[in-house]
């Protein structure tokens, strides 16, 4: 879109641009947030600062978000989005000897908003990846940092095989997440989804759901056969909300998701309408 | 230095600028190459480029390299480049849904040098990290993908324990590398060094340390207790070549490694010479 924030400037998109001594273009050092926009209004805004606040601190970079409330809602007016994604990006900037930074070196901060993406209209299908889950002992994997090489090659490896998206395991073999969202199932009437500790994105609609659900909730370990005697299972990410997966290949594990996921699709929706409704008063 | 080469343009480097839509920002979504310069030859010119397309192809990046050394000659020709470094970096550019690459989108393609980095006088200690190395599974790690935020963290926490590198484990428990560069023990007169399917970086001064040794040379899955015995531990990387190492902490390990270390360093030197001499008709 039109503006972007760089650095505390409001600048033209074409005009936000960075170095290539950026620690984020060279190493992906960075954390980011995205969030959905409705009628103008972030939704579930507060949480996802203190995600990328926590996010920060997993990852050791120090920057000052006390004006960010206000520039996001600038922004918003600025290019003029009712519906669309805020995206808040905050690199460890230029320095540093190698890997090891430098710590005199500011921080980036880039916050742009794009076009909210058309969602799938129908069931999804995923693949089980041949590419493994990042470690949470390796990476802070609950927040999302700008590591996203695994799952831009899931993503790839998914899409060669026909399927939307890739549905990847942990080095113990359990069930954590797609490349870009969280994953549930339900199952004698419990929502299942992988806990934390196997190594998943603490994400927003996945925070959203679990409110929500009107179904016992368990966070559990699990393997990939745990799905397949699943009644529905569904995929939850910022654009996608919560959406029914169909099959998993190259298993043979198949669902009818789709009355169930209509159901929790409904109460997200209410849950969105009735924030963004109730906070307009902040953002406009 | 004065001059960089961005996407087939050389420009001075303050207008070598990229936009925050390029994934190599977003994502860390490219692979680099850091080359050691000497004499105004980058030693083993041919080898990095082999690992670039090897890396390339690892992520599914696709990127013509034709006029790759021309391009690198013109670059240290132009900031007058003798000893230093010569930096390669290619990223998906820009675009795509999220992780999903757009598979028309053309490459970055970054060549920068840099000023040789002045490496430590004295032995260096060594932290042994609470990071896991990402593994193989996750990532082909045995290329310098710019996913760069696990080595970050470990050398931080590092230098944080006041030492100057980390020493990383894999899942299994298994040495594999420091943040920045391979291990080598000695013992018993035989050269020690993780195994690529511990999840290593193929880095070029380990092979060069492999090709020159003047021991037996064995790639091994050992744990950190096999370094307790040893009679020399030495890092390496383009800017270290051999660095003595002298104790792991928070271990009470320790080594008397500058003598066994000069040894190899001094092969290295010669290695390196003969190297850049008899390529020097191909640079200048």
């Amino acid at each position: 879109m039109r503006y972007t924030w760089l650095n505390n400037r409001l600048l033209p998109t074409a005009e936000a641009l960075i170095p290539v001594t950026d620690r984020g273009f060279k190493y992906g050092d960075g954390v980011f947030e995205t969030i959905a926009v409705h009628g103008g209004v972030p939704y579930q805004f507060a949480w996802h600062m203190e995600r990328l606040r926590h996010g920060l601190a997993a990852i050791r970079i120090e920057c000052g978000l006390s004006d960010i409330q206000a520039q996001c809602r600038q922004l918003l007016e600025k290019n003029a989005v009712r519906d669309g994604l805020l995206r808040l990006q905050v690199t460890r900037g230029s320095g540093g000897a190698g890997y090891l930074p430098d710590a005199q070196s500011p921080p980036t901060l880039v916050i742009q908003t794009l076009p909210m993406p058309q969602p799938p209209q129908a069931p999804v299908s995923l693949w089980l990846s041949g590419y493994e889950k990042i470690s949470p002992r390796a990476l802070p994997v609950q927040y999302k940092t700008c590591q996203g090489l695994n799952s831009t090659l899931a993503r790839l490896e998914a899409s060669e095989h026909g399927c939307f998206e890739a549905l990847l395991l942990n080095g113990q073999g359990h069930v954590t997440e797609t490349a870009s969202g969280n994953i549930f199932w339900l199952h004698d009437d419990v929502l299942h989804t992988p806990a934390l500790s196997c190594g998943v994105l603490e994400g927003g609609m996945r925070a959203a759901i679990i409110r929500l659900s009107p179904y016992e909730v368990r966070e559990v370990a699990a393997t990939p056969d745990a799905l397949a005697g699943a009644d529905a299972v569904l995929i939850s990410n910022v654009v996608w909300k919560a959406l029914a997966v169909n099959r998993l290949l190259p298993t043979s594990y198949q669902w009818k998701s789709e009355a169930i996921v209509e159901n929790l699709r409904r109460l997200l929706a209410e849950d969105i309408n009735g924030y963004c409704k109730g906070h307009a008063g902040d953002w406009q």
